[in-house]
């Protein structure tokens, strides 16, 4: 016998092995969505399998590409696993796009199959004859489906008369499994595209860095989970994929509606989300609205101090970190990451010798940029592509590699090859590294002021306006200026009943000057308040929408 | 352009990256070997370059194999990364095996480079002329090194000589990195074989399962590790590679001996360990020999309440487990794997739901085989090779599929075959898993004593003799028997001053066919007691020679 025969079997990352390990694990587990839905991880699995006979029933073959319109619910979950297992491609539509560019990403998808909640039913009504290449048309619904001519098929429905219990195939880890669309600062949508290998690498790496982290912040099985950044933007950030993995209870907003989130929260004991500051901000406000009596018991009790909060998207400013932390009790630090790179590329973390140092010293750490993830080779390069130093002085564009980026832009060789040059992954984030190691970004590479030669970092500006107890949000933008080329203007929501000035402002950020973190030309010449700063769809403050409405 | 030009850089699992990991994170974390020498992961990575580079000066080439034979050592450690990682096989010599045995798996292994520790230079200057592959010898010592006419290469010399920077290059994560010998029950030693990728996925393995560790049991950065299976056996169950890439502060105590065992757990505050039972035994009993003050200071200040014991290679006794619990406060649990399995397959553990019960409660699970890592497909088959119900019932062979299993026994075709088959690895392990999912092994196929028709597991009657509290350790095998086929037999060896009889056990071993825990018919019908029980090259308890010398 020769050893041609042997039946060595080569063992693929795949998707499926997450869910079936959690299943197995933590069968009892509670998936929850509002207070409409409990099941377990027993049924979790079921009902995977339901919905993938179910789709197979309707005729979807592998290599399919399977869209979801929804808020974030338990039906989503079981769309995770169930379409990338079943060797299809689960395209996460982002329901926040104007109808225009929604459009125009299900016809670049090319989507196969639609899953579509009841609230988009209209729009999907309204632009079902130019979408040709959908096949079918699955009804998503809270209650009672409504009627419609689009499809007769509805989701609960399917999987109840389907068999419950289906094989997923084994497949190549580099099938894809993913595709969401992205918006940079210009031109349309971008797709981006994740394999199996893709997202488990990711999930073991963030699992990975757990083991640095410092003891109460450590992830493990016993935590809640509830996503607060959508599950149509980069999978939630692929933490479903993680809290699955390790049997974690995972809980399911729906659309995000203060009273919900907070009930929730409350009730189900949430331990760990993450979301952008903009939401913080938000449930800090909510809070500070409650009447007195109420706000005295959370400064009394501390009904949230069990809660750890990373924020992504943006950079986590320092004084709503202290708010959060003060306030209301949320342990709260930072992390980093771009849709092309599934995300997670850094979280902010105390090192060790941090570990027993004061929350004012602590604080630093937890709203920087971070330290990369295992796996993650991370550096700042200079124009010309040579790697700088990590002096903490020298910046530059980051780029990087690791197991879990994606490969290409969907069907878009040229801003492919803009995204990868010279072997590197090209982020657009201008940052710099300090001895330790820990990144920080300055700004996005052309979102840098610059003034009369020298560059000035809107983040570090709107981080030290952040830290002013009148300010409740800030942006500062670069506007166009005669002499110096470009300069610095702030936009300021004051907090409620807050008096406050532009020369307060500028007074107080000539404070920063006198201790050396900023320069004299730094501090904006304009200071403009608003009521509320323009938000993209994804939560992030619109520079853009300030730079053409409000200079 | 078209796409063909796009730079996407295909990230391979690589060892380099858990060194380089580690040392970024962790560079003033230490390395120490005996009371001799104290690095930080920044001196391990100069030293792993500066060995590179001196490997590379003396002819070393991508593809050989260097071999080393050593005790445990940060020299072992500066090996598991540097040769790996400049695409070489490390081959780990078991320096415990016969010489005719070592000799063998030299020369199968075909090594190109030996490093070769003094006490081992006289075998190798016997042996030198029949080892025609050898290039190089490189002589490795704690003080002077000897004088020999073998080499006068010295690795200390060598690396002081050696520039301190070398690029590891990028290796496909397919690349063999590791080769060592395992020997069965029969036949010669069989060469096993893993891969970067396999090292890299087991490591990230561990530390996934690790989230559904109990908190105080959970393995993070502040760890303090020591391993106490030798790093030629499995590279230390791959735990040194985990340590390095989170950054734990690492002891290597060369050869083991009871003094310096003690001094460096104590001094050095070892918190994380993993061993043979048959060591935990020595631990034990070395400190029953103390004088009673002593052991009054041990019993009232527990030094050894801080060491986590992971318990591997034979069955964890519950006696002994109790025994360290309770004399030395050591927490320790078991887990289960093969050498082809890279080897953890499975870890006991507690699950959720038990983390507050009663040690008496949970000390039922700490002994188990335990539970499968994620990304570990085991199974029990029949002899048909039909998957068995998971009902604490059916007993069957432990089949397994993973991301970390051998490709195949080295140039053994015939072996590999018996190895893999139905596109499963065979571990011969014979095992219920019950409906909770915990792995119990009954016995090693073959090793099953088949009494009147009836299968009797050797390690369910060691398991409870061992709780017998004049027995300090036990082995059960099968003698051939006329009328019954085979009978066990079994051998003790008592505690200390310990008045045992062959009846008292007998009696002992009736109360659990009373409660149903064993069969009448399970009950040895001798009893021999020894002095000591002979043990395997890894510090198993030698059957073979139980059978052929005391029977």
């Amino acid at each position: 016998m020769g050893v041609n025969t042997l039946s060595y079997y080569e063992y693929q990352l795949q998707l499926k092995e997450l869910l079936e390990y959690g299943v197995r694990r933590a069968p009892e587990k509670e998936i929850i969505y509002r207070d409409q839905v409990k099941h377990t991880y027993e049924d979790l699995y079921e009902r995977v399998q339901r919905y993938a006979n179910a789709l197979e029933d309707i005729g979807v073959e592998r290599g399919d590409t399977v869209a979801v319109l929804d808020w974030d619910s338990h039906r989503y979950l079981e769309n995770y696993f169930a379409v990338p297992s079943m060797g299809c491609t689960l395209h996460m539509v982002n329901v926040r796009y104007s109808e225009k560019n929604l459009i125009y990403t299900m016809k670049h998808a090319e989507d196969d199959y639609v899953l579509v909640f009841d609230e988009f039913l209209p729009m999907m009504e309204e632009y079902a004859d130019e979408l040709d290449s959908v096949k079918e048309y699955i009804l998503l619904s809270d209650d009672e489906p409504p009627e419609t001519e689009l499809t007769s098929l509805e989701y609960e429905d399917l999987l109840s008369s389907a068999f419950p219990n289906y094989a997923f195939p084994d497949l190549d880890e580099d099938t894809r499994a993913t595709l969401f669309y992205t918006t940079g600062t210009t031109g349309k949508p971008k797709g981006v595209t994740f394999t199996h290998r893709k997202l488990v690498l990711h999930t073991l790496g963030i699992l990975t860095m757990n083991t640095y982290f410092k003891p109460e912040r450590r992830i493990s099985t016993d935590d809640v989970y509830m996503p607060l950044t959508p599950m149509f933007h980069v999978h939630a950030w692929g933490i479903p994929f993680l809290a699955t993995l390790i049997g974690m209870k995972q809980v399911y907003p729906g659309k995000y509606e203060g009273e919900m989130l907070m009930k929730l929260i409350r009730e189900e004991n949430v331990t760990l989300t993450h979301m952008v500051p903009t939401i913080l901000r938000r449930i800090v406000d909510g809070i500070s609205k409650q009447n007195i009596l109420k706000r005295f018991l959370i400064r009394l009790l501390k009904p949230f101090s069990d809660l750890r909060v990373i924020i992504g998207g943006s950079r986590l400013p320092k004084g709503l970190a202290k708010e959060a932390s003060e306030k209301l009790g949320i342990d709260v630090w930072g992390g980093y990451g771009l849709s092309e790179t599934c995300p997670v590329l850094t979280i902010s973390q105390q090192k060790e010798k941090m570990w027993d140092w004061s929350k004012d010293d602590t604080i630093e750490y937890d709203v920087k940029t971070g330290l990369p993830l295992p796996f993650v080779d991370l550096e700042i390069v200079n124009q010309e592509g040579n790697k700088l130093e990590h002096n903490g002085e020298e910046k530059g564009e980051i780029v990087v590699r690791s197991p879990w980026l994606t490969e290409e832009y969907y069907k878009n060789p040229e801003k492919s090859e803009e995204l990868w040059r010279d072997d590197w992954l090209h982020t657009r984030d201008v940052a710099v590294i300090d001895e330790e190691g820990y990144v920080q970004i300055i700004d996005r590479l052309g979102d840098l002021i610059k003034s009369g030669g020298e560059w000035i970092g809107s983040t570090d500006l709107e981080n030290i306006i952040s830290t002013h107890e009148a300010v409740k949000e800030v942006g500062v933008i670069g506007v166009p200026d005669e002499k110096w080329g470009e300069r610095p203007m702030a936009f300021i929501v004051p907090q409620e009943g807050a008096e406050v000035t532009e020369e307060d402002i500028k007074e107080y950020m000539k404070e920063f000057v006198e201790k050396g973190e900023i320069a004299k030309y730094a501090i904006p010449d304009e200071v403009k308040f608003l009521d509320e700063l323009p938000q993209t769809s994804v939560g992030k403050i619109d520079k853009k929408v300030l730079e053409s409405e409000y200079t």
